[in-house]
């Protein structure tokens, strides 16, 4: 991959005085046209060896175009609020919205080369971190960004010189560290490691740009040009294209109509008696576990899904009844904000994803996609069902930083919810919780439970299993959940 | 103030599980108001003496109300992220939205009264620690915020034997630390301290409740229908207001028509050829000094006011050039998100402030409030009024945080204005520039530079001082600005 940028490329000074002013005009033209139109974000990321000219290449777009509309990122050491979350929580944070630029100042390659490079990972992780970066992108892609990756490249020989010159220049000595050095030391590692990588994630929705960086004024046209050209085509084609109709799709059931939400056994209780001591057991249990020496490194996150008046408030009250109010929250999830709206759509979980040592509770979930916005059209379909391997990777992520993840589905039946919107319509307190909406949605009863059972049947993974809880018995039903979460503690803690 | 909570208050248990069940449901029916409602956050600070019932409180206000419409915050050790900035940024991050309850589980209370128990500050320093939050809780109440402040009390005698119970019980002991009894042995003085501290800032818009924490029955209930009246009498008094008819304050001008801005000399120039080399030399020197071994100890903080087309961005650019890309951030200020628009004006610049050895610029500021907000009516009349003494605030913080201040006012003539915007409708790249609301600025071009000219006198400061910017011609404009940043940073890293 890199021999194309070893060849020794080079732009002559009248050439490239010639060519800035119009793409500059023409940089913060579709600068402009981008951030009219609104509609995606564009990422760039600036990667490669040390002494290529990097920063200085950020600067110069910063200079060629508006700096208001651009976001540049450098990622140093993280922060300890960004260490107590999973690995990508950091870039998630940083993500551009839509309508703007973000330049990314290394970025999620920056860890995996570098601990590859010097060992400190196998070549095992080295697979799956690409595998990962992958799904990454291709959801970012999805979500409409514009991904641009540019990879500043020198040859050994290139690049020692340059670490040189830097180096006896007064004014630019202190840009050469030891670190540079020590890299250097590996650069046939690097190159390798970078190599590879590259090649296997050099995808169609985000490929590689490798610049050659010893010519500052072929690397500055190069990446300047590129990026025009990437942004002018995008933009051309949106004005070309109408927004897709979104439609509700056609759910098919199984024939047979048996699914895994219509098997339960919905006559499931417990006496008021037994009710009253289990709870005691369960909720002293929880907080003896939340109390644990080890807790603090976990983190926990309890989802909750279920068709209205299913007991998920009432239940969630429950386990914050075992639990410390200074260690949990619980998470409301209804319309996203504007701020969420300008995001890939699993930003808005991200942003609430708990520190180390304590709880967060979403009162629904990312799995709306799947649920209310596949039913109710509020996304296409490719949109919807894109969305199950992305929650698989979401949850994945969570369990690898110690996250311990307990999905509900709590499940009533069509009477019995019935029964309860009445209640709820008779007591003062309640009213607030039955809404026209609530009777409507409750027209679409089969096609939310067929919803539901497609998406169990997705993602009830091994590490991320769905809990099914049959729930016309409040009591059964939350004594149900507190067990199962205290028992996935106990394990995670055993495991530690 | 504290001998009303040493009187041995109690509640039978009789009494106390009549009154619950009411209690509950008028509680959770404010709650659902105050969500529908959704016009004003309710903060409830929880601070007192160790042992007095406060955790539990906290948990049983959850446990009583719908914890999904709570926001608990407990503060521990700030974040290296929050040590970056002033230190009453997590306090901002932690307020909640309008229509939302947050529980502030120790609060700005915390530092001030501790510091000075233990003597680690002077009694000037509590003093303006207290003057401080006065003004800070009183822009909350402007904005709308329904303040509670409990403090747990309990007689020395009855603390001595609370913490003893709670060592002795094996279910509790952990609960009890050494710094725990620490605090015990200088209970007398943290008794003077907090006593003159809740003096001093029981106000009308934010009083303190004393409770007496002995009896865990009459604690809840005191906080509980303390909580319920407040939030009901605020609820009813918003549903018989009607929202105040927002206007244009009538401005008036001095009666000779001189002012700060009509005396500036805008004929002030610099040759093309004097411009380049002196753009040279501070450019450089603003590189120089942002890699100083002592910037990563400042944070930088340049704001821009100025009629539309005064060349705010092109002199942005001209800083930015000296900068390098990963350490400034340019933010520029449009109409708030939703998010932030259920906060206090301020919060959205608060967001955004940088952390240490960074360069924020604001492309218009905070000050927006007192100009097109003013002009334009957006806001109410004692609002825009308000906002100069929380401005000023707000400068202090920053300030004392080793934050440098650069507030720029760039100023050019009606005439020039014209000139640009026709030159903007000419040119290619720059017809982003120039819309139909600029035109309709320009009508009130008068009442802007009034209410400039008022804004000026009242926020130039010692310590953030207004720079204006003499800018019909853009070179001159551009070097003022570039060297007053310079002698700034210089001075603030000779006083480091």
């Amino acid at each position: 991959m890199f021999e194309a940028a070893e060849v020794g490329h080079k732009i002559e000074k009248s050439v490239f005085n010639r060519a800035v002013p119009k793409l500059r005009a023409d940089l913060l033209d579709v600068q402009y046209r981008l951030k009219e139109n609104g509609k995606f974000p564009v990422i760039v990321l600036i990667s490669g060896v040390r002494g290529a000219g990097k920063g200085e290449t950020v600067n110069l777009l910063n200079e060629w175009m508006d700096p208001r509309h651009i976001v540049t990122y450098a990622f140093d050491n993280p922060s300890d609020e960004e260490r107590e979350r999973p690995p990508m929580w950091r870039y998630w944070r940083a993500l551009p919205p839509k309508g703007k630029i973000g330049i990314l100042f290394g970025s999620w390659y920056t860890a995996p080369i570098i601990d590859r490079v010097f060992k400190t990972t196998t070549s095992g992780n080295l697979v799956r971190s690409i595998e990962e970066i992958n799904h990454f992108e291709k959801m970012l892609a999805d979500e409409g960004a514009l991904i641009l990756k540019f990879w500043f490249h020198l040859s050994r020989q290139a690049q020692k010189k340059r670490l040189k010159a830097l180096a006896s220049d007064p004014e630019t000595r202190w840009r050469v560290t030891e670190r540079d050095w020590n890299f250097f030391k590996v650069y046939d590692r690097f190159y390798r490691v970078s190599e590879e990588t590259l090649r296997e994630t050099s995808t169609a929705a985000a490929p590689w740009i490798v610049v050659e960086g010893q010519d500052p004024r072929y690397r500055y046209l190069t990446v300047g040009k590129t990026l025009l050209e990437a942004m002018r085509k995008r933009l051309d084609a949106q004005a070309n294209r109408r927004d897709p109709v979104s439609q509700a799709a056609p759910i098919i059931r199984p024939i047979d109509k048996r699914d895994v939400l219509n098997q339960l056994d919905l006559s499931k209780s417990l006496t008021e008696s037994k009710y009253k001591s289990e709870l005691l057991t369960w909720q002293g249990r929880l907080n003896r576990l939340s109390r644990d020496a080890k807790f603090p490194q976990l983190s926990v996150a309890v989802a909750f899904e279920g068709m209205d008046a299913a007991g998920k408030g009432s239940t969630i009250r429950r386990i914050t009844g075992g639990l410390d109010a200074r260690y949990y929250n619980v998470i409301p999830v209804a319309s996203p904000t504007d701020e969420e709206r300008a995001q890939p759509y699993l930003w808005r979980f991200w942003r609430h994803l708990p520190r180390k040592g304590r709880v967060t509770i979403y009162d629904r979930t990312w799995y709306g996609r799947v649920l209310v916005e596949r039913i109710e059209g509020f996304c296409s379909e490719t949109d919807w069902m894109r969305a199950y391997s992305e929650i698989n990777d979401f949850e994945e992520q969570l369990e690898r930083s110690n996250t311990v993840l307990c999905k509900f589905w709590v499940q009533i039946s069509k009477d019995e919810q019935l029964r309860r919107f009445k209640e709820r319509e008779r007591m003062r307190f309640k009213r607030f919780k039955i809404t026209e909406e609530d009777w409507r949605n409750r027209k679409k009863w089969d096609l939310y439970q067929a919803a539901a059972a497609d998406m169990i049947e997705h993602t009830s993974t091994d590490i991320a299993p769905w809990t099914l809880v049959e729930a016309n018995d409040k009591k059964y039903a939350r004594i149900k959940v507190l067990k199962t979460i205290c028992k996935r503690i106990e394990r995670a803690l055993d495991e530690l």
